[in-house]
């Protein structure tokens, strides 16, 4: 029973950590990267998120999107609304942003995530370079016209505490590494203006 | 401003789902599956799925190896060693794994997880056949003499309060897909055994 969990040579040296970030992403052909989607309700990041995710998977790539459909539902399901809990949810999506980032993939995620300071934060998680802001840039009124689900109207009347651009603020990035004028271009523009910036940040090869 | 977030050609039908797990897994040319290692402390569970990692990479597969290091320290920071966080701890952990095999790789995890309860948690959350319960089973004596980080030490006396095996029940897998005898076998060969099921049940080619 003394030889277990041993290699058979001895000789061989064991490296537990061998396969690393490094690793995993070679055997994918590609930089790992999290594309952090930020932007008002209806401001088209869910829209934006996943007609990239398309285009990069067509081209070969391994992505994965993060949205309020795959995360709220499930690690997140204990999570309410309230600025506590909000918090919350930015940061965990942040750790699993980072170890799907980690694990080799380029990850999109599309939450509202209003306030700088997470955005930050998540920024923190990840090395220099690997964490790109995507500010869906589309005016409050542009939003509040679409109103796909009916909340602004909703929160106008009161009946939604807390919504972000009405009655809770929305900090929009300073500086992020692509700003999408969203009310003014079509789907396949934005696309291609986030291809083009993914390019030339050598995320993507040209 | 009305044209915004459409295709050009309104002919085109976008479907935003259609980079699915499907999609996500044939770009890898495997079968997502989430392997989950149980067993003591001590037993070997992070050793077999770091050398099985480590081998199922260098044979091209796309791998996550989840463990205390990269999930207590991020994702579950927040989290303490009572019963209930515990729960929690694995309920995440649950969940993250469901969203790398959700991107397709072949998920690894070693935690000692003694609860069937939990187990089965889990195994819920996953397509039939896609979870497959690794039980690293080393008789508790072996882990105990082994002892590598001095817990059972601690355990015996007193030190540590509800520590599996010695003050609080390790469940063993009633019917788990792999059942490891890793007091018997070196390393080399757990991880073979670990292959052979695998191929067997189709998750690795022949």
């Amino acid at each position: 029973m003394t030889a277990v969990l041993k290699p058979k040579d001895e000789n061989v040296v064991w490296h537990q950590h061998s396969i690393d970030k490094a690793f995993r992403s070679n055997l994918k052909s590609q930089k790992p990267a999290v594309l952090w989607f930020t932007g008002l309700s209806g401001s088209g990041k869910s829209t934006v998120a996943g007609a990239l995710e398309n285009r990069l998977a067509q081209l070969g790539y391994h992505t994965y999107l993060l949205d309020g459909d795959n995360v709220r539902h499930g690690l997140c399901s204990d999570l309410g609304f309230s600025e506590q809990d909000r918090r919350e949810n930015i940061r965990r999506i942040g750790e699993l942003a980072k170890l799907m980032a980690d694990a080799g993939l380029i990850v999109l995620s599309a939450f509202i995530s209003p306030h700088q300071a997470e955005r930050q934060l998540v920024r923190d998680l990840l090395p220099e370079g690997e964490f790109l802001e995507v500010f869906v840039n589309t005016p409050l009124e542009v939003c509040e016209q679409r109103d796909p689900k009916g909340l602004y109207k909703k929160a106008r009347a009161g009946e939604i505490p807390n919504f972000t651009g009405i009655s809770s603020a929305y900090e929009a990035p300073q500086n992020p590494e692509i700003d999408l004028p969203a009310g003014e271009k079509t789907l396949d523009e934005l696309v291609e203006l986030c291809i083009d910036a993914l390019e030339k940040r050598n995320i993507l090869a040209n």
